[in-house]
């Protein structure tokens, strides 16, 4: 995060990748297991969080996407204050059995607490594609060689979609 | 894991999530986030694993998935030894900067190292969901009211892929 604002964080075409975000979410008082949520329907990617037993549990009771909040402490029912509430649909397990995979269907529209340009809440937290420009293959850190683009936003970014095939 | 058997965890219908591997990988050398891997075209979660800086510079420059392996403390370029390569379409970053979303496109069938009955990779990790059985509410663990389904097994298990609404 690198000391950025949280509009620059989550609005910005600069990479500041919080890497030690992930020692950061271990450090809560529960074990707690990775979550990619995914649109039933659309299959979009939506988040990634974490999830403890306890989640897992609520979350089948409550047919709702729940997860735990790793830097409140507490459980997260997605959507609880917001309205965004994601229903569940199903539940599947990795080979290794240690992440987790929540196929949901959004109630309203928006899965991010952020908005796009339009005011209306984002559908999926992965807005921006990053964008390979090149480095000198030394020592070069990611935020020098990458910069963020829009989706939905092409023509002030002039990207592809195909990023890697830019470079 | 509990003491189970890797066929046990990998094929098998009771759940046992390694609620401690969490731990374990934020211990390897390097400061990681999780990356969710999608295909490009059918949208399909194959695995969700790590990522270094190191990783996420290579994925761009070898165009293809790259992760950092937590446990053999190494950079992990998918399918190097299988030839189960994914090339990088494109990568997406959340709102808030700590976790990557990587497009990919499988050069091969598989992306999991597991192979299912007809002996050929399974393309995704998440083949198997959970399938909600109930509980009494008070101090049942998550192994005691779920069992696995592996998907395309439906006569065998007669699941509905609604696991939530069966309960």
């Amino acid at each position: 995060m690198a000391g950025c604002s949280h509009k620059e964080l989550e609005e910005g075409r600069e990479l500041h990748l919080d890497w030690g975000k992930l020692r950061k979410a271990v450090q809560c008082e529960e074990l707690v297991i990775p979550v990619a949520v995914q649109h039933a329907d659309t299959l979009e990617v939506l988040i990634v969080a974490f999830a403890n037993e306890k989640a897992l549990v609520e979350a089948f009771r409550q047919k709702v996407c729940v997860l735990w909040s790793t830097s409140r402490n507490e459980l997260w029912i997605k959507g609880a204050t917001s309205g965004d509430v994601l229903d569940l649909v199903e539940v599947r397990v990795n080979c290794e059995q240690n992440s987790l995979l929540y196929l949901v269907r959004p109630r309203r529209t928006g899965a991010c607490h952020t908005k796009g340009p339009d005011g209306i809440t984002r559908p999926s937290c992965y807005y921006r594609r990053l964008r390979y420009i090149g480095g000198d293959g030394a020592d070069a850190s990611a935020d020098q060689f990458v910069v963020l683009e829009h989706l939905g936003d092409e023509s002030a970014s002039g990207g592809t979609g195909e990023t890697p095939d830019d470079s």
